[in-house]
């Protein structure tokens, strides 16, 4: 219908054990860079707010006939994932946020990543592909200068390949600092470690870029 | 005009030593599977048959003013590259594929990435910018079944990434053997190793997805 | 005193949820195989049989004045790290072992990872630095060919990189299949999926050589 | 002999095409650093004063007889590696320090690496496995704060796994910026960019306890 456009969520994940702290808050930063695209509306999760367990790869969500109408991810656990399942499915792009612990994704946010087994391809319920042609991009906090970040970086970017995701980086903008997504760092600390990304010019640019990328790769798709 | 469709060129670049061996092959597979999709013509760029000196950082294609009309894409060198930039700007898509070499990107291939500086946002010439936004996929073969094959694949990916580009791995089919690519091996050997990967079959599966994904990707963004 | 050597203990975590799979199978088989060098002997943590919190960053390990005499490694959680954070301290060595999950190390295991903050040279319990110097191996098992085992193991290595240990990959016999560590696959998953890996030849040679690896470097640094 | 200590070399090798400028300079400073320990003696080749082929994967040094008494670890090439191949067996620990070109090893540098296949376990010269359990640490220099220098200190690291080399990190001080190894910047490039790492003390940090973990590495191996 003429004139009519949808709009497209990007649902940003924070994976951060803290409230309010650095990954919360560039991640914040990245939606809102997203969000002045026209047509564009954000929704965050704290996966802190929920429960969630390990996945324990029993793969029931893969090989098991379709119960319940097909309705469930997962038919091991019911646990804080069956709130997030749907919003996976309604987003048009994802935005996960995560600190880097010794290199690489904190567990909490892997953990989070391994419970979408039953969206790939096998899946055998609504949920199966429900992530395939979204626009994925990420960012990171860690504590130091180059602590793991694009490591961590593409290991989500690896999520993404395997759930077949469109995956961006930071965008076209000159010297952005990190070319693979959002990379922010806490060192030199001043002040409160809390609030430490606040100061680091170069993880506000480039988060912003990435955020304003994921919009504008949604819009390519259109 | 009513009925016209445009043709998207996607541009394959090999970067073996070896005329017709296993990287040529497994290249030219994904050529042809991406080449059924309507709409799409292909190309080949064999990097031995072109000389191509390393970049030696001199950062002139980014610094200096626009020469002869801003045509060239490095002030440099007058070398092979000036026949391949041509074609990095006329293409919709780039597929790169290189034998793995000590675990990465042998430096072939490698030299002709860092040849692209001048294509970058700070190009100063006509191919400022040249990839950005166009799709890019990876096809490798290692002599070991995991011999680097997927940090080589990550490579290609990060030099996407600099460029801005939109980088796909394998696809959604199930047990791809590989999500970020095209991926063969040329373990254990059977018969003649230059043409061994001609016998890997999980190799032929994920290299002919890489490039279904490769053509899918540029029909999501007509 | 003449004669005396004193044995020195290689410590294996497995990270699998599940019993006697994959996971468990080829960490056996490394162990195994480093104890045929005199001198070393084995122990295995299988994570799933403690509960481990993911750690929330408090930082208390590293801040806080030591407490109880400096004996605990953490301070805000007590729970199955306790048991294993002895063991952590007295090996000579570690094997950690993990099955991939979206091309990197599934949540258990890095939940344990991240437990180990107040281990690192920050630490101010008598664990302080207590994996600083011991050697390193990894073992992998992913369900495709290539489905990140080798991303999985850089992510191993990364946290041996971290608390400063000597990382080590899987030694200089011909055509290991991976030189990274332990590297092992389930597809094409003929029969059990859990037993899978028993039937990889490449992997059983890779594992074992990881396993002597670590048995030499020990040896060498007599 | 009582009282004799051997003197153990560590080689650095240095793959920017700029003379004195930002690895050269780093790369001294790691080999300075290491010198403070007694018993080490260090040299440094400079990839750019050599003319070095791209290894065209003959494989020639891998199956073919011992030729010329097995003095040569390249059959196919007579250029400047045949004064790098004795340097590389003489010495106890390597030091590779690289610029990042497009998030790994300028080519320069890879193509240096490449040319090491006869160093390798199947090598049939005098110089088969040349570089097995020497100590290796890396160097590098990106554009950007998160260039990339992680994953090319990986690409070494990967380099020195085939090699079955010994892989150290940056060591155990506080806040080393990296943990990888020498992890330097030119951003935000004040002044001249030739030499902009000179003013990056985190830098100068982490690569002057990279060249001590070298040597303190070698001195565990006594």
């Amino acid at each position: 219908m003429l004139g009519v456009v949808s709009v497209k969520l990007i649902l940003g994940v924070s994976g951060s054990p803290r409230k309010n702290a650095n990954t919360d808050y560039l991640l914040e930063h990245a939606l809102s860079a997203a969000a002045e695209t026209q047509g564009i509306k954000t929704k965050t999760v704290y996966l802190r707010d929920y429960e969630i367990a390990p996945c324990n790869s029993c793969f029931a969500c893969c090989t098991e006939a379709a119960k319940n109408g097909g309705q469930r991810a997962c038919l091991c656990f019911q646990d804080g994932m069956e709130e997030v399942y749907p919003l996976l499915k309604e987003c048009s792009a994802l935005i996960v946020a995560a600190p880097v612990y010794f290199g690489s994704l904190n567990s909490q946010t892997k953990a989070f990543m391994d419970r979408t087994e039953g969206l790939l391809r096998y899946g055998k319920s609504i949920y199966s592909n429900a992530l395939r042609n979204k626009v994925l991009g990420g960012v990171v906090v860690g504590g130091n200068r180059n602590a793991g970040q694009e490591f961590t970086l593409q290991q989500i970017h690896y999520f993404g390949m395997v759930h077949d995701m469109i995956v961006v980086g930071s965008g076209s903008e000159p010297t952005p600092g990190c070319y693979l997504g959002g990379c922010g760092t806490t060192y030199p600390q001043k002040g409160q470690i809390r609030d430490a990304v606040r100061q680091d010019q170069l993880a506000l640019k480039n988060t912003a870029m990435l955020g304003r990328r994921v919009a504008e790769m949604l819009m390519l798709m259109q």
